[in-house]
């Protein structure tokens, strides 16, 4: 990664795609359910009793009527139910493509409302954020309040899609840092559809060494601290959904934010992130509709992004021992602090929001598929492979590992559920399986 | 590991209890199968016919006939089968400890044969040693000599005992390694007693940079090379066996020698090792045979040698992110380079050949347990937490990954076949499950 050299930016304008997106539709809502395991009992009972309100305010009526309501996150509720299933059984029926179109509009409702109430939009996370909403209420303008909403929103979006699909509940922990912040924990594990699907959200602050601030940048650029420390926040969402059916392929996603103050108060500020598939097979219509997601999500902010973070993406999610990459890819990028914060977070939220349209898809399209023992060996084969992935080679799991008081439960919920090592497992010629290693081996163009 | 102290020897004299061991009893032996896979189609065809030629060579008699035949490391052919379906057969029905002691005993017969014929010890083998067997019969005095016959001894006895008992055949593997030298994995894959089970043994030479050759001393000794090369030669034979019952523990063994030779000629070598049980459930009997059984092992060479060891053990097997031990331990020692080399060697072959009779009785004792779903999950559980302890702290492993050149099929045999992750499992109070994990994280004395 030391090599990536980052594009400078000649910014074409994309416009017209994305107001082909400003229409409205209800999103894909869970149903009622314990909202959060809050921090303390009092803010438990006051959080719950704010769901209980918000859900009594959600009006049974048509899906215009409600997609007209805006600056609501999530609906509540046995509305929201009824309306979910509605979208569900829509989605079900129609093509995957016209799928994916809807969700990407689906989910360019939840855009909007950025400029909404913050405690109207906290209403539909899993669970209270991190920061307590005063303090956000009281920084509505600044990047990290900005951010935190902005992955509290993406995890509640793709939580509730994943529950829709599955008919499951997510295990919702909330867990505080000693040093400074905290996390939300979401897992579903063992459901009808998924095997284990975690997504995190977590917002740590305090202070780091310069070396310590230097090794977090991918650029290693240099950071002066006072007194050789260096007040730092650092927050992101990330998530690995590991179906059971293996036609359905894993994802995983991640988007982060780091703030660092230099000894003279100087901010140093930057994202990154990325989403990317782990398919059991190749499907080259999933392939392409993934991708192309992912790209026409890019290419509203600069031609260049989904080219160099494809690459990105091919390189870091690389099994060296095994000579393979893990899955066929997807965007991944970090140190990205350009062309200014407003546009580098307007990308960020654009990849964010496409998560679901990149995947729910994908999901909904096979879910009914047949599988042989032999394809679920398979599976659990690669499975293996993910879990040496992650072990050896991801940088946020050794960082995560080697930190004193980290969240292990948290880090290692991207494992999957089950895994599998054969002992020189080695395809046939022609089979599907000598099909997906070969691309493995040999990463594609997709789009 | 480097904070450890290698206490100074003050050896104590225990033959006594050597001398005990001296009775002879026929070994137990596989049956007729192929027994190799070797370097090319005429080594294969050589190795074969002298195969047949000594598989003729077995006249059926009685045990005892058997017994007085010296020299012969392993009985091959029909006459074997039945002399390994008897000791078999009384092994299932005595008691485990009278089983422990008988399989001692057995396994004592080898060492009795070191001075045998090479040619005539090499017939008992998995498959032809790495070395050439000339070369070898030329070089029997050397120490490369001794412990490439010794591990190939200690890996042919072990997957003979293990074939006995589950009723599968091992699949043999040889390989090159380019740089010099190659290997023999021996691999049992979803047997009828084990879920996977692998005995490795390499043989591997060529010149290391100084920092490699520091790096290989947990001591991290300074070494001087001709030009900054350092020829070396290191050898081992290492297993790990997952049983599929949940009352039958893993074990994992390890003994290998190193010789480097520096500037002026001076040869540095050393010899390292270790035996240790990871168990679902604690059993203090089966806890106190195997710890026991290495303890007698251990106190023929020195007092300190167990308690300095055990202690080693259990600080190297523990997986810090989650603060517990691997498993139960044993003894694991590295850098071992005194008293004197035969003395050291000695000890070495006291361990190997210890292998056996430490765990094949736990083996045979619980070979009919019944279980229930929950303690094959637990199991898988536990099959998980090896799987992070081998990919994230085994430097055996983070070497071999990191080597070019390595084989990686080898190195990642250690993995269970099968693995689980439960996000946020933790055993009920009271419960076996719990009682594990109490003596994972306060690892106890057992003998």
């Amino acid at each position: 990664m030391a090599t990536f050299v980052f594009c400078s930016l000649n910014r074409t304008a994309q416009n017209a795609a994305r107001r082909s997106l400003s229409s409205h539709l209800p999103r894909l809502a869970g149903a009622a359910q314990p909202l959060c395991s809050a921090h303390s009992p009092a803010l438990t009972l006051r959080w719950l009793s704010r769901g209980t309100r918000f859900r009594s305010q959600g009006t049974p009526g048509s899906s215009a009527a409600r997609a007209t309501r805006r600056g609501a996150l999530a609906l509540g509720g046995a509305a929201a139910v009824t309306a979910a299933a509605a979208v569900a059984g829509f989605l079900a029926n129609g093509n995957h493509f016209q799928r994916a179109e809807m969700a990407t509009r689906v989910s360019t409702a939840v855009e909007e409302k950025e400029e909404g109430d913050i405690l109207e939009r906290c209403r539909g996370f899993m669970s209270p954020p991190v920061t307590d909403i005063a303090v956000l209420q009281g920084s509505k303008a600044e990047m990290r309040t900005r951010m935190e909403m902005l992955i509290m929103e993406t995890q509640a979006e793709f939580c509730r899609a994943l529950q829709e699909v599955d008919g499951g509940t997510f295990k919702v922990d909330r867990w505080d840092r000693k040093e400074g912040g905290g996390g939300i924990s979401c897992v579903m594990q063992d459901g009808k559809v998924f095997e284990k699907a975690g997504v995190n959200v977590s917002v740590v602050f305090g202070n780091l060494t310069e070396e310590a601030a230097r090794q977090m940048r991918s650029r290693g650029k240099v950071l002066k601290g006072k007194d050789g420390k260096l007040p730092f926040c650092a927050m992101g969402v990330s998530s690995v959904i590991h179906p059971k059916n293996p036609h359905i392929p894993t994802v995983h996603f991640n988007y982060r934010y780091f703030e660092i103050e230099e000894e003279d108060g100087t901010k140093q500020w930057w994202f990154g992130g990325g989403t990317d598939l782990t398919p059991v097979y190749i499907n080259k219509e999933d392939a392409f509709h993934f991708h192309n997601t992912l790209k026409e999500a890019c290419d509203k902010h600069h031609p260049q992004y989904y080219p160099d973070y494809k690459k990105w993406c091919d390189r870091y999610f690389y099994i060296r021992h095994r000579g393979e990459t893990r899955g066929i890819g997807g965007i991944f990028f970090d140190d990205l602090d350009s062309p200014t914060q407003e546009e580098a977070f307007n990308f960020v939220k654009s990849c964010a929001q496409t998560v679901v349209p990149c995947y729910l898809p994908i999901v909904y399209k096979h879910l009914n598929d047949a599988f042989t023992d032999e394809e679920k060996d398979w599976q659990q084969v690669r499975r293996g492979r993910y879990v040496e992935f992650n072990l050896v080679y991801d940088r946020g799991v050794k960082f995560g590992l080697a930190t004193p008081g980290s969240r292990i439960e948290s880090i290692l919920m991207s494992l999957p559920l089950t895994a599998r090592w054969e002992y020189m497992h080695e395809p046939a010629k022609g089979t599907q399986e000598a099909e997906m290693l070969e691309v493995l081996r040999n990463p594609k163009e997709w789009v």
